[in-house]
Protein backbone atom coordinates (compact mmCIF):
# COMPACT_ATOMS: atom_id res chain seq x y z
CA UNK A 1 0.00 0.00 0.00
CA UNK A 2 1.65 2.90 -1.03
CA UNK A 3 0.03 5.85 1.63
CA UNK A 4 1.84 9.03 0.26
CA UNK A 5 0.14 8.03 -3.01
CA UNK A 6 -3.42 8.26 -1.65
CA UNK A 7 -2.84 11.18 0.30
CA UNK A 8 -1.98 12.56 -2.73
CA UNK A 9 -4.59 11.51 -4.78
CA UNK A 10 -6.84 12.40 -1.73
CA UNK A 11 -5.85 15.60 -1.44
CA UNK A 12 -6.56 16.21 -5.65
CA UNK A 13 -9.97 14.62 -5.08
CA UNK A 14 -10.83 16.89 -2.59
CA UNK A 15 -9.68 19.93 -4.98
CA UNK A 16 -11.67 18.73 -7.52
CA UNK A 17 -14.96 18.09 -5.68
CA UNK A 18 -14.63 21.57 -3.64
CA UNK A 19 -14.08 23.41 -7.36
CA UNK A 20 -17.73 21.52 -8.73
CA UNK A 21 -19.08 22.73 -5.08
CA UNK A 22 -17.90 26.23 -5.64
CA UNK A 23 -19.33 25.90 -8.87
CA UNK A 24 -22.98 24.93 -7.66
CA UNK A 25 -23.37 28.36 -5.67
CA UNK A 26 -25.04 29.36 -8.82
CA UNK A 27 -27.58 26.62 -9.89
CA UNK A 28 -30.96 25.94 -8.05
CA UNK A 29 -30.40 23.33 -4.78
CA UNK A 30 -32.80 20.66 -4.81
CA UNK A 31 -33.12 20.08 -0.78
CA UNK A 32 -34.66 17.21 1.20
CA UNK A 33 -34.96 16.44 4.33
CA UNK A 34 -33.99 12.78 5.94
CA UNK A 35 -34.68 11.96 9.82
CA UNK A 36 -36.42 15.31 10.54
CA UNK A 37 -37.17 18.83 9.15
CA UNK A 38 -33.70 20.31 9.92
CA UNK A 39 -31.57 17.32 9.27
CA UNK A 40 -31.39 18.05 5.44
CA UNK A 41 -29.31 16.78 2.39
CA UNK A 42 -29.24 18.60 -1.30
CA UNK A 43 -28.53 17.02 -4.40
CA UNK A 44 -24.75 18.79 -4.37
CA UNK A 45 -23.92 16.29 -1.19
CA UNK A 46 -25.26 13.45 -3.03
CA UNK A 47 -23.39 13.99 -5.98
CA UNK A 48 -20.05 14.86 -4.39
CA UNK A 49 -20.52 11.73 -2.26
CA UNK A 50 -20.92 9.57 -5.53
CA UNK A 51 -17.92 11.51 -6.91
CA UNK A 52 -15.58 10.34 -4.14
CA UNK A 53 -17.31 7.00 -4.32
CA UNK A 54 -16.55 6.28 -8.25
CA UNK A 55 -12.85 7.58 -7.73
CA UNK A 56 -11.97 5.58 -5.27
CA UNK A 57 -13.63 2.25 -6.39
CA UNK A 58 -11.46 2.67 -9.55
CA UNK A 59 -8.16 3.79 -8.21
CA UNK A 60 -8.53 1.33 -4.77
CA UNK A 61 -11.52 -1.38 -5.58
CA UNK A 62 -10.60 -3.32 -2.20
CA UNK A 63 -10.79 -0.46 -0.25
CA UNK A 64 -14.04 0.04 1.75
CA UNK A 65 -16.04 3.60 1.97
CA UNK A 66 -19.10 4.52 5.04
CA UNK A 67 -20.50 7.81 3.73
CA UNK A 68 -23.35 10.03 4.78
CA UNK A 69 -25.34 9.93 1.98
CA UNK A 70 -25.45 6.08 2.50
CA UNK A 71 -23.51 5.27 -0.93
CA UNK A 72 -20.77 3.46 0.30
CA UNK A 73 -20.49 0.24 1.95
CA UNK A 74 -22.71 -1.37 4.95
CA UNK A 75 -19.70 -1.88 6.94
CA UNK A 76 -19.26 -3.94 10.90
CA UNK A 77 -15.96 -4.12 10.93
CA UNK A 78 -13.46 -1.76 10.14
CA UNK A 79 -10.64 -4.44 9.01
CA UNK A 80 -8.98 -3.57 6.06
CA UNK A 81 -8.59 -0.12 4.59
CA UNK A 82 -11.56 2.14 4.95
CA UNK A 83 -12.33 5.55 4.07
CA UNK A 84 -15.05 7.48 5.72
CA UNK A 85 -16.56 10.42 4.00
CA UNK A 86 -19.19 13.58 4.54
CA UNK A 87 -18.92 15.15 1.40
CA UNK A 88 -20.35 18.61 2.73
CA UNK A 89 -20.61 18.78 6.67
CA UNK A 90 -22.43 21.38 7.99
CA UNK A 91 -25.51 20.92 4.92
CA UNK A 92 -27.67 23.42 6.93
CA UNK A 93 -25.05 25.68 6.37
CA UNK A 94 -24.40 25.20 3.05
CA UNK A 95 -27.66 26.02 2.30
CA UNK A 96 -28.06 28.94 4.24
CA UNK A 97 -24.98 30.47 4.05
CA UNK A 98 -23.15 29.08 1.42
CA UNK A 99 -20.24 28.82 3.47
CA UNK A 100 -19.02 27.65 6.80
CA UNK A 101 -19.04 23.87 5.69
CA UNK A 102 -16.47 21.48 4.53
CA UNK A 103 -15.82 18.20 2.85
CA UNK A 104 -14.40 15.89 5.21
CA UNK A 105 -12.50 12.57 4.46
CA UNK A 106 -10.90 10.52 6.78
CA UNK A 107 -8.88 6.69 5.89
CA UNK A 108 -8.25 4.73 8.19
CA UNK A 109 -6.47 1.00 8.72
CA UNK A 110 -8.01 -1.56 10.77
CA UNK A 111 -9.43 0.88 12.84
CA UNK A 112 -6.23 3.48 13.06
CA UNK A 113 -6.23 6.85 11.59
CA UNK A 114 -4.16 7.74 8.97
CA UNK A 115 -5.04 10.04 7.08
CA UNK A 116 -7.30 13.23 7.54
CA UNK A 117 -8.56 15.75 5.42
CA UNK A 118 -10.86 18.73 5.81
CA UNK A 119 -11.78 21.06 3.54
CA UNK A 120 -13.01 24.97 4.15
CA UNK A 121 -14.67 24.96 0.09
CA UNK A 122 -15.47 28.75 0.45
CA UNK A 123 -11.94 29.99 2.08
CA UNK A 124 -10.18 27.32 0.23
CA UNK A 125 -8.23 26.25 3.69
CA UNK A 126 -7.30 22.14 3.36
CA UNK A 127 -6.53 21.06 7.14
CA UNK A 128 -5.14 17.62 6.82
CA UNK A 129 -2.81 15.12 8.62
CA UNK A 130 -1.13 12.05 7.60
CA UNK A 131 -0.60 10.15 11.06
CA UNK A 132 3.10 10.68 12.23
CA UNK A 133 4.12 12.98 9.63
CA UNK A 134 2.48 16.45 10.96
CA UNK A 135 -0.66 18.49 10.22
CA UNK A 136 -0.88 21.22 7.71
CA UNK A 137 -3.42 23.92 7.31
CA UNK A 138 -3.11 24.41 3.43
CA UNK A 139 1.04 24.27 2.91
CA UNK A 140 1.85 25.43 6.45
CA UNK A 141 2.35 23.27 9.31
CA UNK A 142 0.24 23.51 12.47
CA UNK A 143 1.45 23.63 15.76
CA UNK A 144 1.31 20.92 18.17
CA UNK A 145 -1.17 22.18 21.24
CA UNK A 146 -0.39 23.25 24.45
CA UNK A 147 -2.01 22.54 27.69
CA UNK A 148 -4.90 25.93 28.83
CA UNK A 149 -7.06 26.23 31.78
CA UNK A 150 -10.85 26.08 31.72
CA UNK A 151 -11.11 29.57 32.13
CA UNK A 152 -8.69 30.49 29.79
CA UNK A 153 -10.51 28.29 27.35
CA UNK A 154 -13.55 29.19 24.39
CA UNK A 155 -15.99 25.86 24.20
CA UNK A 156 -17.36 25.07 20.96
CA UNK A 157 -20.76 23.48 21.60
CA UNK A 158 -24.47 24.40 20.80
CA UNK A 159 -26.58 26.34 22.90
CA UNK A 160 -29.30 23.17 22.44
CA UNK A 161 -26.95 21.22 25.35
CA UNK A 162 -27.57 23.70 28.04
CA UNK A 163 -31.12 23.47 27.92
CA UNK A 164 -32.81 20.61 29.14
CA UNK A 165 -32.81 17.80 26.29
CA UNK A 166 -33.54 13.82 26.26
CA UNK A 167 -29.64 13.31 25.56
CA UNK A 168 -27.63 14.31 28.40
CA UNK A 169 -28.00 16.20 31.86
CA UNK A 170 -27.88 19.60 30.23
CA UNK A 171 -26.67 20.71 34.25
CA UNK A 172 -23.22 19.27 34.22
CA UNK A 173 -22.50 21.36 30.92
CA UNK A 174 -23.81 24.52 32.75
CA UNK A 175 -20.64 24.94 35.22
CA UNK A 176 -18.35 23.85 32.98
CA UNK A 177 -19.60 27.29 30.48
CA UNK A 178 -20.20 29.60 33.65
CA UNK A 179 -16.29 29.14 34.08
CA UNK A 180 -14.98 28.81 30.95
CA UNK A 181 -14.14 32.27 28.54
CA UNK A 182 -16.55 31.70 26.06
CA UNK A 183 -18.60 29.45 23.98
CA UNK A 184 -18.81 29.07 20.11
CA UNK A 185 -21.28 27.33 17.83
CA UNK A 186 -20.45 27.35 14.36
CA UNK A 187 -22.62 23.96 12.77
CA UNK A 188 -20.13 21.74 11.35
CA UNK A 189 -18.35 19.46 13.45
CA UNK A 190 -15.20 18.93 11.10
CA UNK A 191 -14.87 22.76 10.89
CA UNK A 192 -15.31 22.67 14.83
CA UNK A 193 -12.66 20.09 14.94
CA UNK A 194 -10.50 21.79 12.44
CA UNK A 195 -10.64 25.04 15.03
CA UNK A 196 -9.51 22.55 18.21
CA UNK A 197 -6.56 21.50 15.80
CA UNK A 198 -5.89 24.98 15.19
CA UNK A 199 -5.98 26.34 18.98
CA UNK A 200 -8.92 28.73 17.79
CA UNK A 201 -11.01 26.64 19.75
CA UNK A 202 -10.11 24.80 22.71
CA UNK A 203 -12.39 22.29 23.05
CA UNK A 204 -15.72 20.79 20.99
CA UNK A 205 -18.66 19.02 22.57
CA UNK A 206 -21.20 17.85 20.57
CA UNK A 207 -23.87 14.71 21.53
CA UNK A 208 -24.43 12.63 18.63
CA UNK A 209 -22.17 12.70 15.80
CA UNK A 210 -21.14 9.78 13.17
CA UNK A 211 -17.93 8.41 12.00
CA UNK A 212 -17.86 10.53 9.28
CA UNK A 213 -18.38 13.56 10.80
CA UNK A 214 -15.02 13.09 12.99
CA UNK A 215 -12.67 10.48 11.39
CA UNK A 216 -10.84 13.01 9.78
CA UNK A 217 -10.80 15.76 12.34
CA UNK A 218 -9.69 12.86 14.68
CA UNK A 219 -6.56 12.38 12.68
CA UNK A 220 -5.56 15.98 12.60
CA UNK A 221 -6.25 16.81 16.14
CA UNK A 222 -4.08 13.50 17.37
CA UNK A 223 -1.10 14.22 15.31
CA UNK A 224 -1.09 17.53 17.38
CA UNK A 225 -1.31 16.00 21.10
CA UNK A 226 -4.90 16.88 21.15
CA UNK A 227 -7.68 14.32 22.68
CA UNK A 228 -10.40 12.89 20.97
CA UNK A 229 -12.83 10.76 22.97
CA UNK A 230 -16.26 10.49 23.72
CA UNK A 231 -18.08 11.99 26.58
CA UNK A 232 -17.42 9.54 28.92
CA UNK A 233 -13.58 9.96 28.05
CA UNK A 234 -13.56 6.39 26.09
CA UNK A 235 -12.02 5.58 22.63
CA UNK A 236 -14.58 6.06 19.86
CA UNK A 237 -15.26 2.92 17.99
CA UNK A 238 -15.89 4.23 14.44
CA UNK A 239 -18.90 2.26 13.66
CA UNK A 240 -21.35 3.68 15.81
CA UNK A 241 -23.27 7.15 16.49
CA UNK A 242 -21.60 8.63 19.74
CA UNK A 243 -21.17 11.56 21.41
CA UNK A 244 -18.20 13.79 21.14
CA UNK A 245 -15.45 15.34 23.32
CA UNK A 246 -11.95 16.90 21.69
CA UNK A 247 -9.65 18.94 23.44
CA UNK A 248 -6.36 20.57 23.99
CA UNK A 249 -3.77 17.90 26.15
CA UNK A 250 -4.44 18.60 29.88
CA UNK A 251 -8.00 20.36 29.24
CA UNK A 252 -9.77 17.50 27.73
CA UNK A 253 -8.39 15.58 31.08
CA UNK A 254 -9.60 18.90 33.47
CA UNK A 255 -12.94 19.06 32.13
CA UNK A 256 -13.66 15.10 32.01
CA UNK A 257 -12.65 15.09 35.96
CA UNK A 258 -14.16 18.14 37.16
CA UNK A 259 -17.12 18.58 34.85
CA UNK A 260 -18.33 15.25 32.59
CA UNK A 261 -17.52 12.53 35.01
CA UNK A 262 -20.88 10.93 36.09
CA UNK A 263 -23.06 12.03 33.67
CA UNK A 264 -24.79 9.71 31.58
CA UNK A 265 -24.36 9.71 27.90
CA UNK B 1 -21.61 68.21 4.18
CA UNK B 2 -20.52 65.53 1.41
CA UNK B 3 -21.49 62.62 2.39
CA UNK B 4 -20.04 60.71 -0.19
CA UNK B 5 -16.71 62.06 0.10
CA UNK B 6 -16.90 60.81 4.27
CA UNK B 7 -18.10 57.29 2.77
CA UNK B 8 -15.33 57.08 0.59
CA UNK B 9 -12.77 58.77 2.97
CA UNK B 10 -13.97 55.62 6.34
CA UNK B 11 -13.94 52.79 3.69
CA UNK B 12 -9.71 53.86 2.88
CA UNK B 13 -9.38 54.14 6.84
CA UNK B 14 -10.95 51.38 7.40
CA UNK B 15 -8.93 49.07 4.97
CA UNK B 16 -5.80 51.12 5.92
CA UNK B 17 -6.69 50.05 9.52
CA UNK B 18 -7.09 46.30 8.19
CA UNK B 19 -3.87 46.05 6.77
CA UNK B 20 -2.11 47.26 9.90
CA UNK B 21 -4.17 44.72 12.03
CA UNK B 22 -2.95 42.02 9.58
CA UNK B 23 0.30 42.67 9.59
CA UNK B 24 0.10 42.96 13.58
CA UNK B 25 -0.36 38.87 13.56
CA UNK B 26 3.37 38.11 13.71
CA UNK B 27 4.29 40.60 16.82
CA UNK B 28 3.17 39.94 19.95
CA UNK B 29 0.25 41.05 21.33
CA UNK B 30 0.04 43.06 25.20
CA UNK B 31 -3.29 41.84 26.42
CA UNK B 32 -4.95 43.47 29.44
CA UNK B 33 -8.74 43.43 31.08
CA UNK B 34 -11.02 45.73 31.43
CA UNK B 35 -14.67 45.03 33.40
CA UNK B 36 -13.66 41.71 34.30
CA UNK B 37 -10.90 38.70 33.39
CA UNK B 38 -13.18 37.43 30.15
CA UNK B 39 -13.42 41.69 28.94
CA UNK B 40 -9.97 41.89 26.87
CA UNK B 41 -8.35 44.51 25.49
CA UNK B 42 -4.91 44.54 23.02
CA UNK B 43 -2.86 47.49 22.60
CA UNK B 44 -3.84 46.77 18.66
CA UNK B 45 -7.26 47.76 19.77
CA UNK B 46 -6.13 51.03 21.27
CA UNK B 47 -3.97 51.99 18.34
CA UNK B 48 -6.31 51.17 16.24
CA UNK B 49 -8.81 53.53 17.66
CA UNK B 50 -6.50 56.30 17.83
CA UNK B 51 -5.72 55.33 14.38
CA UNK B 52 -9.26 56.71 13.37
CA UNK B 53 -9.63 59.03 15.88
CA UNK B 54 -6.78 60.99 14.14
CA UNK B 55 -7.53 60.69 10.49
CA UNK B 56 -11.54 62.10 11.37
CA UNK B 57 -10.37 64.96 13.60
CA UNK B 58 -7.58 65.55 10.72
CA UNK B 59 -10.74 65.74 8.01
CA UNK B 60 -13.45 66.37 9.87
CA UNK B 61 -12.62 68.47 13.54
CA UNK B 62 -16.40 69.44 14.69
CA UNK B 63 -17.49 65.84 14.35
CA UNK B 64 -17.74 63.70 17.67
CA UNK B 65 -16.58 60.30 18.00
CA UNK B 66 -17.77 57.31 20.20
CA UNK B 67 -15.06 54.91 20.71
CA UNK B 68 -15.05 51.81 22.41
CA UNK B 69 -11.45 52.13 24.14
CA UNK B 70 -12.13 55.59 25.70
CA UNK B 71 -9.86 57.66 23.08
CA UNK B 72 -13.19 59.63 21.90
CA UNK B 73 -15.89 62.24 23.14
CA UNK B 74 -17.85 61.62 25.92
CA UNK B 75 -21.17 62.29 24.54
CA UNK B 76 -24.76 62.78 26.57
CA UNK B 77 -26.62 63.99 23.06
CA UNK B 78 -26.20 62.51 19.38
CA UNK B 79 -26.98 66.10 18.16
CA UNK B 80 -24.51 66.64 15.34
CA UNK B 81 -22.40 64.33 13.23
CA UNK B 82 -21.32 61.51 15.50
CA UNK B 83 -18.61 58.73 14.34
CA UNK B 84 -19.03 55.20 16.80
CA UNK B 85 -16.29 53.03 16.41
CA UNK B 86 -15.20 50.02 17.52
CA UNK B 87 -11.87 49.39 16.30
CA UNK B 88 -11.54 45.39 16.72
CA UNK B 89 -15.44 43.75 17.47
CA UNK B 90 -14.75 40.26 18.93
CA UNK B 91 -11.77 41.10 20.67
CA UNK B 92 -12.02 37.59 22.51
CA UNK B 93 -11.67 36.26 18.40
CA UNK B 94 -8.72 38.71 18.02
CA UNK B 95 -6.31 36.86 20.60
CA UNK B 96 -7.55 33.23 20.44
CA UNK B 97 -8.34 33.05 16.48
CA UNK B 98 -7.09 35.78 14.57
CA UNK B 99 -9.78 35.43 12.51
CA UNK B 100 -13.69 36.21 13.15
CA UNK B 101 -13.57 39.89 14.22
CA UNK B 102 -14.71 42.85 12.64
CA UNK B 103 -13.81 47.28 12.75
CA UNK B 104 -16.89 48.90 12.97
CA UNK B 105 -17.55 52.25 12.32
CA UNK B 106 -21.07 53.90 11.85
CA UNK B 107 -21.46 57.29 11.38
CA UNK B 108 -24.92 58.89 12.40
CA UNK B 109 -26.56 62.75 11.45
CA UNK B 110 -28.51 64.03 14.87
CA UNK B 111 -28.90 60.41 16.08
CA UNK B 112 -30.31 58.59 12.64
CA UNK B 113 -27.66 56.55 10.85
CA UNK B 114 -26.00 57.42 7.58
CA UNK B 115 -22.90 55.41 7.01
CA UNK B 116 -22.24 51.57 8.05
CA UNK B 117 -19.35 49.96 7.50
CA UNK B 118 -18.10 46.44 8.96
CA UNK B 119 -14.35 45.28 7.81
CA UNK B 120 -13.93 41.47 8.32
CA UNK B 121 -10.39 42.10 7.91
CA UNK B 122 -8.98 38.47 7.72
CA UNK B 123 -11.53 37.58 5.20
CA UNK B 124 -10.57 40.56 3.55
CA UNK B 125 -14.68 41.21 3.19
CA UNK B 126 -15.99 45.12 4.04
CA UNK B 127 -19.74 45.41 4.46
CA UNK B 128 -21.20 48.44 3.72
CA UNK B 129 -24.20 50.65 3.37
CA UNK B 130 -25.24 54.44 2.86
CA UNK B 131 -27.94 55.25 4.19
CA UNK B 132 -31.15 54.77 1.07
CA UNK B 133 -27.93 54.11 -1.46
CA UNK B 134 -28.08 50.05 -1.43
CA UNK B 135 -25.81 48.25 0.80
CA UNK B 136 -22.66 46.09 -0.70
CA UNK B 137 -20.32 43.57 0.38
CA UNK B 138 -17.07 44.50 -1.36
CA UNK B 139 -18.36 45.83 -4.39
CA UNK B 140 -21.33 43.05 -4.69
CA UNK B 141 -24.90 44.41 -3.70
CA UNK B 142 -26.63 42.61 -0.84
CA UNK B 143 -29.94 41.12 -1.98
CA UNK B 144 -33.11 42.99 0.30
CA UNK B 145 -34.14 40.46 3.00
CA UNK B 146 -36.90 38.40 2.40
CA UNK B 147 -39.67 36.83 4.97
CA UNK B 148 -39.06 33.71 6.79
CA UNK B 149 -40.61 31.76 9.41
CA UNK B 150 -38.93 30.66 12.81
CA UNK B 151 -39.03 26.67 12.13
CA UNK B 152 -36.91 27.96 8.90
CA UNK B 153 -34.56 29.99 10.77
CA UNK B 154 -31.03 30.03 12.14
CA UNK B 155 -30.61 32.56 15.16
CA UNK B 156 -27.46 33.57 16.29
CA UNK B 157 -27.61 33.82 19.91
CA UNK B 158 -25.08 32.76 22.51
CA UNK B 159 -25.64 29.67 24.75
CA UNK B 160 -25.06 31.78 28.20
CA UNK B 161 -28.42 33.06 27.44
CA UNK B 162 -30.52 29.59 27.42
CA UNK B 163 -28.83 29.64 31.23
CA UNK B 164 -30.25 30.77 33.87
CA UNK B 165 -28.58 34.39 34.09
CA UNK B 166 -28.97 37.40 35.81
CA UNK B 167 -29.88 39.73 33.15
CA UNK B 168 -32.72 37.48 31.40
CA UNK B 169 -35.88 35.14 32.38
CA UNK B 170 -33.45 32.39 29.48
CA UNK B 171 -37.00 30.62 30.16
CA UNK B 172 -38.57 33.51 27.25
CA UNK B 173 -35.25 32.52 24.81
CA UNK B 174 -35.64 27.90 25.32
CA UNK B 175 -39.23 27.50 23.40
CA UNK B 176 -37.21 30.20 20.66
CA UNK B 177 -34.15 28.07 20.23
CA UNK B 178 -36.31 24.76 20.44
CA UNK B 179 -38.58 25.78 17.44
CA UNK B 180 -35.93 27.13 15.39
CA UNK B 181 -33.98 25.44 12.64
CA UNK B 182 -30.78 25.71 14.59
CA UNK B 183 -28.57 28.36 16.63
CA UNK B 184 -25.16 29.72 15.85
CA UNK B 185 -22.32 31.58 17.67
CA UNK B 186 -19.59 33.57 16.58
CA UNK B 187 -18.45 35.94 19.22
CA UNK B 188 -18.44 38.91 17.45
CA UNK B 189 -21.73 41.51 17.09
CA UNK B 190 -20.92 43.40 14.15
CA UNK B 191 -20.07 40.20 12.26
CA UNK B 192 -23.30 38.50 13.52
CA UNK B 193 -25.41 41.60 12.24
CA UNK B 194 -23.75 41.35 9.05
CA UNK B 195 -24.85 37.79 8.71
CA UNK B 196 -28.12 39.07 9.14
CA UNK B 197 -27.93 41.48 6.65
CA UNK B 198 -26.93 38.46 4.20
CA UNK B 199 -29.33 36.42 5.20
CA UNK B 200 -26.72 33.83 6.65
CA UNK B 201 -28.10 33.77 9.70
CA UNK B 202 -31.87 35.02 10.24
CA UNK B 203 -31.78 36.55 13.45
CA UNK B 204 -28.76 37.98 15.84
CA UNK B 205 -30.34 38.63 19.91
CA UNK B 206 -27.52 39.78 22.61
CA UNK B 207 -28.01 40.67 25.94
CA UNK B 208 -25.84 43.97 26.44
CA UNK B 209 -24.11 46.09 23.49
CA UNK B 210 -22.82 48.86 23.45
CA UNK B 211 -23.48 51.51 20.55
CA UNK B 212 -20.45 51.16 18.56
CA UNK B 213 -21.37 47.09 18.67
CA UNK B 214 -24.25 47.82 16.78
CA UNK B 215 -24.29 50.91 15.04
CA UNK B 216 -23.07 49.44 11.94
CA UNK B 217 -24.83 46.83 11.62
CA UNK B 218 -27.44 48.96 12.10
CA UNK B 219 -27.08 50.85 9.53
CA UNK B 220 -26.70 47.85 6.84
CA UNK B 221 -29.53 45.79 8.03
CA UNK B 222 -32.06 48.79 7.94
CA UNK B 223 -31.16 49.50 4.40
CA UNK B 224 -32.01 46.01 3.38
CA UNK B 225 -35.69 45.86 5.24
CA UNK B 226 -34.05 44.11 8.52
CA UNK B 227 -35.41 45.15 12.01
CA UNK B 228 -33.19 46.46 14.59
CA UNK B 229 -35.01 47.21 18.09
CA UNK B 230 -33.82 46.24 21.29
CA UNK B 231 -35.50 42.56 23.37
CA UNK B 232 -38.68 44.78 24.04
CA UNK B 233 -39.18 46.17 20.43
CA UNK B 234 -37.81 49.71 20.82
CA UNK B 235 -35.66 51.77 18.78
CA UNK B 236 -32.27 51.72 20.07
CA UNK B 237 -30.94 55.24 21.65
CA UNK B 238 -27.06 54.86 20.71
CA UNK B 239 -26.07 56.76 23.78
CA UNK B 240 -26.40 53.82 26.58
CA UNK B 241 -26.02 49.95 26.83
CA UNK B 242 -28.95 47.86 25.92
CA UNK B 243 -30.27 44.30 24.57
CA UNK B 244 -30.23 43.90 20.98
CA UNK B 245 -32.67 42.16 18.64
CA UNK B 246 -32.09 42.13 14.86
CA UNK B 247 -33.61 40.17 12.59
CA UNK B 248 -35.52 39.82 8.69
CA UNK B 249 -38.76 41.43 8.87
CA UNK B 250 -41.98 39.57 9.84
CA UNK B 251 -39.79 37.50 11.43
CA UNK B 252 -38.96 40.07 13.94
CA UNK B 253 -42.37 40.52 14.36
CA UNK B 254 -43.57 37.23 14.97
CA UNK B 255 -40.72 36.60 17.53
CA UNK B 256 -41.53 39.63 19.58
CA UNK B 257 -45.27 38.58 19.58
CA UNK B 258 -44.84 34.85 20.41
CA UNK B 259 -41.63 34.64 22.39
CA UNK B 260 -40.14 37.76 23.73
CA UNK B 261 -43.40 39.52 24.66
CA UNK B 262 -43.91 40.24 28.21
CA UNK B 263 -40.34 39.29 29.22
CA UNK B 264 -38.11 41.66 31.72
CA UNK B 265 -35.21 43.08 29.76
Amino acid sequence: MNWESLYSQAKQWVNEAGESIRKSFNQRLSIQTKSNANDLVTNIDKETEQFFIKKIKEAYPHHKIMGEEGFGDKLDSLEGIVWMIDPIDGTMNFIHQQRNFAISIGVYEDGVGKIGLVYDVVHDELYHAFSGKGAYLNETPIANLSETSVKKSIIALNATWVMKNHRIDHNLLIPLVRDARGTRSYGSAALEMVFVATGRVDAYISMRLSPWDYAAGAVIIKELGGVVTNLRGEKLDYLTQDSLFVAKPGLHQTILQEYLKGGKW
